[in-house]
């Protein structure tokens, strides 16, 4: 089976990591990412760089990208999309000839005050007004919801509103929507439940699923996926990011371990595991700690 | 469903610390451990102080659980299998009254070479003299069968040779038999292969699944072996321990990692979390270094 993954870390990574990046940086991150055979790469982010100093710049970022895409030196096959919370966002995606954007949304009332600073429905006022935009300058959405299976503030947070928002999501326009357990409660029956109800609403390959290793259970929660039918998953080069406003939501799945797991079952991922361990020892170089990634501490995968 | 976990730091752990701990911090370990609602927990090995130093002296946590038992102090429930290489070890372990013994082989020659310096053929002769006087002397025996998955030295293992050596095992007379993956090779395709091809041959109940979370996978894999009928785990405290024989072999899957799985699963495991959660700060203090474990980096399971 052929996998799709949704590199997340120059992004999602990078933006909450404590220290910024320089252009150059992130540049030759995405670049290495990009050589590793990864397909869909998220750039960056337009956003406030007073809110999100790490995401500054992220038009150069990309511009150096397509030039990049151009002049042959990278794939022109890859995607980069960029991460724009309105229409503001969207206008300067536009300024740099944005093609894919990813929108960001959560299934808790508390989340999304606290995480975008409105409730649930002026957030999805806000999509309408980017989505069809987007549609007119024929650029791709992609969605994000986060705390889908658990909220810091909420605790429990209901299948069907995560139903409900994903079916919006589709409706007003995204081409796919990020499942997102940003503090890593999940485990595999419930992903399994929420999995087989949606499917029943949505078909499944327009389903990302967006796990976090807080409590080890990232790859669990793939597995439990991916038997289901979900064959789109994120991840992020060593495990980088989380979530700084859920309290303990460290570690994103890495995507070397992701990688490890899926081609160790005969999945094909069109990912070289031996590069993206090479990146890992650069990028915790750069951003200066360890990563929590498994997969990156070992020497190689000892064996196919 | 109810789950039976066999905690594995005391013994498995520890001894893969280069710092050796002394009596009474491996006592208290193993009193807290009984307090936190594990029934089975290895409490040492009866091995060479010149091999394994951190094991020496095992006699006397021992006797000292067995005095906490017969005051009422400790449940007199809790069993406590102690590690025994031979007919040595094994007269070492009935000068103290064990009641219950681990006997430990490898399912590649060359690992078995170097962890336990004799073949395999002549390795299942000590288990054949070890296993008779055992049941002369009414106690029970768990047997280990280590790199099940993959080897650090031959690469593959043969699924037809772990299977010979299970059954062997327990016509042998062990109760049960742990499959080690000793270097957390495995992925949940390998491990549903290898867990069906066991139950044509062995009733399940008599096999434990024991990961280590080298590369991330170790809670795919329980979940792998639980769709198919496995209900019995090997973990460690902390994911303490590892294996000083085999390269970047560093994690056994934690003890309070799995519980989180499986009680959000709604298994019953009869273990309270934040008591793990306590002991992995505790332990980490003895030892003097940050443990693998995930759940033992938050706060709390945060929710139900």
């Amino acid at each position: 089976m052929k996998i799709k993954i949704i590199e997340v870390g120059a992004r999602d990574g990078l933006q909450n990591e404590m220290q910024a990046l320089s252009v150059k940086d992130r540049y030759d991150f995405i670049k290495k990412l990009c050589d590793s055979g990864l397909k869909i790469i998220e750039a960056g982010a337009f956003v406030s760089p007073k809110w999100v100093p790490q995401m500054d710049n992220s038009n150069k970022v990309l511009t150096k990208l397509f030039k990049d895409q151009t002049s042959g030196k990278i794939n022109s096959k890859i995607q980069f999309p960029m991460l724009v919370p309105n229409m503001k966002g969207f206008q300067r995606a536009m300024d740099s000839q944005t093609k894919e954007i990813a929108i960001f949304g959560a299934c808790s009332e508390s989340f999304s005050q606290k995480n975008i600073n409105c409730s649930i429905n002026q957030s999805f006022g806000h999509f309408k007004a980017v989505i069809n935009a987007a549609k007119k300058n024929n650029v791709k959405v992609r969605a994000y919801l986060s705390v889908a299976f658990g909220c810091p503030y909420e605790g429990k947070v209901s299948e069907q509103r995560v139903i409900k928002l994903t079916e919006k999501l589709i409706q007003l326009g995204a081409y796919e929507v990020s499942i997102g357990d940003t503090i890593g409660v999940a485990t595999p029956k419930q992903v399994r439940s929420l999995v087989n109800k949606l499917g029943l609403k949505i078909p499944l390959k327009k389903v990302a699923m967006h796990f976090h290793d807080t409590r080890g259970t990232a790859l669990a929660n793939v597995l439990a996926s991916l038997d289901l039918g979900i064959h789109t998953f994120d991840s992020s080069l060593g495990g980088l990011g989380g979530c700084p406003y859920a309290k303990g939501a460290s570690g994103n799945l890495a995507t070397e371990d992701l990688v490890y797991m899926l081609e160790g079952m005969g999945h094909k991922t069109g990912v070289d595991i031996s590069k993206l361990i090479k990146i890992n020892k650069w990028i915790e170089n750069k951003v200066g700690h360890q990563l929590p990634s498994h997969v990156g501490k070992t020497e190689s995968s000892l064996y196919k």
